[in-house]
């Protein structure tokens, strides 16, 4: 029997929504997870350290292409996959600018997409500068490691972030500082490329955040014009080949009260502001990716419903794993699409998501919202 | 953790297409196959054969309901799992009628449907009395073990039956002997129901056979009107009930030259006339079924376009598993869903199908079409 086997790195819930497509598709997926148990357990999972040469150089035999659930393989290693032959998506040179985000603006300005005023610092004298040319407020943000609103803090004075100065050389040496941009609201642009250069967008999404961590997604983005559609696409285009992605990339942007598009966050995986496109497009983002990273010819991203609508389910304590409540939420929103993601409960974990599809935009929301506020009663 | 467990027994690409389901849902689905390397494998399978009442009954204390990919398994063994206080879903008491056609001929009468004109015989010479009565042709099936056109045949003359007179233990005891319709085309009614009762249909298909064997699927059938519609949903919400069915049932008709709207065949689990709502439908088969038997409320049915077009795979050689040309029926048509059912390639068999949306029937039926070609052609 022919196969066509991907081998993603990680366990999480983005190579567990993997699976279905994979089987659709009767692709073989492999995971390479941290630990037994693992959200993505239901694909054929092996249990190892991605931090180790040799597992994942053992890894990579049984399968096609690697690619990843998450942007924390080691540079080192993936270098020396690439150098044994192995066909690693995203790339090593563009992941580099998704572990590092200083290394990201540089490039990203190099190309001359719009963000916010940004600069790399060292000393705490820099920050006290640069949040007296910026209002007296900015962002400061540690280049690696950072993700759901960790490794990022709003400062109005330089000794805000005295611990982080104390020991720099765990983010790589230096800080990256940003304008505390006056934004109306935030999106996110969604899109593939193949490594034979293909490329494909699905429209722009809005997000609204919760604490550092997305909450709803509107698709398509409401009241987004033409030309600011055309723009979001032109940008992802523009990063996907600039910065050699391939696979599945998420831009997240800010629009400013001034009109500016700033982009903000880079994702080079799957996402979730594209978690609605599993119902909400003819290609969800997750059978896109497993497409993209073998070199597939991409699918249709237009949308199946003129309205979606995606609300995540966080983990409220340490008890409410949401499926109790199966029975209410389904017989009161028979149109609500529920994904959980096999975790166990934890107070503001992401254990999973509801969407909901619509002709009607406040329909698909009420929907999605309803069934999301009953799963989270619990 | 809470689980909601499904115990799947038979491990063909039905229990397969439930998997995708199951893992959005955060559902254990556990399969019990007939031999390694099952189509549905990626669930957490168990070897055994389900002939054996002490391997299913092993089976059935690791999931909360038992459920089905086919229709063998032996009643005794389902009563006995019933016995002993196992949720089994549909009940033997419906299955029974899946399991002997002329039970459920008998079934369907006593409940006023309509149906081809049919009588149980036992000679040869009440096989030739029934076609000489019927225009010199008739439809003989054997009560047990048919499927895909095996176990039917069409008879001109009493001889042709020999085979099947001289063996009829093997059958239950009795053919079952029908008028052969002067049909125009050929429907199906999918419905799910649950056990607490709460029951939902999906929009009449039209299903189009080649040589016995399921070829393509319109949904909605075209230029059906409300009233058939009506009508059809009655009939399977009438034999729902009246035969104690759950979970997912298709119901195959005829649709008569004179306009009557003829029961033909009943499967009691998700079925190959509706594998267009994975992506046709709001809430799938395979979804519903999974719901149903675990008498969770039931998901909408509604389309998610104005029609969907499935086209089966069917193997042509023992070579072409359609995988080496996904890339040219991807390029060719990116709005085609592919699937394949991860077997080995061979002739005849049911591989894979592919399905597609559109608000233009003419558009969905050539994309679905024209993608199976070249998977077809390899």
């Amino acid at each position: 029997m022919t196969e066509l086997r991907v081998g993603v790195i990680g366990g999480g819930q983005l190579a567990r929504m993997m699976t279905p497509p994979s089987i659709n598709l009767g692709l073989t997926l492999r995971v390479l997870a941290e630990s037994e148990g693992s959200s993505a357990s239901l694909a054929t999972a092996t249990v190892g350290d991605y931090n180790r040469p040799e597992v994942v150089l053992e890894f990579a035999k049984t399968v096609d292409v690697i690619t990843f659930d998450h942007e924390h393989v080691p540079l080192e290693i993936l270098e020396k996959l690439e150098e044994s032959g192995v066909s690693v998506q995203p790339p090593s040179r563009a992941l580099r600018f998704a572990q590092n985000k200083l290394e990201m603006r540089q490039r990203l300005a190099e190309l001359g997409l719009p963000m916010p005023e940004w600069a790399k610092i060292t000393e705490p004298s820099q920050l006290a500068d640069f949040i007296y040319e910026h209002g007296g407020v900015a962002i400061l943000k540690t280049p690696i490691g950072g993700y759901d609103g960790k490794g990022v803090r709003v400062v109005r004075e330089a000794a805000a972030a005295n611990d982080w100065f104390q020991n720099l050389a765990d983010f790589g040496g230096a800080l990256l500082v940003e304008e505390k941009v006056d934004f109306v609201r935030e999106l996110a642009q969604l899109s593939a490329r193949r490594p034979s250069g293909e490329f494909k967008a699905w429209p722009l999404v809005e997000t609204i955040q919760a604490n550092g961590v997305c909450s709803v997604v509107k698709s398509p983005a409401p009241n987004a014009s033409a030309s600011v559609m055309s723009a979001t696409e032109d940008i992802a285009r523009t990063i996907a080949i600039g910065l050699g992605v391939t696979g599945v990339m998420a831009v997240e942007l800010f629009e400013a009260r001034d009109g500016r598009i700033l982009i903000n966050e880079l994702a080079m995986r799957p996402h979730n502001s594209g978690h609605f496109s599993i119902e909400g497009s003819i290609t969800s983002q997750f059978e896109q990716h497993l497409r993209a990273v073998l070199d597939l010819p991409l699918g249709d991203t237009a949308p199946t419903a003129e309205h979606a609508v995606m609300v995540n389910l966080l983990g409220v304590d340490s008890e409410n794993d949401f499926l109790p409540s199966y029975g209410i939420a389904m017989e009161e929103f028979p149109g609500a699409k529920i994904h959980t993601y096999g975790k166990g409960a934890r107070a503001g974990r992401k254990m999973g998501h509801v969407t909901a599809t619509s002709s009607d935009a406040s329909s698909a929301l009420a929907t999605a919202e309803g069934a999301a506020a009953v799963l989270l009663r619990g």
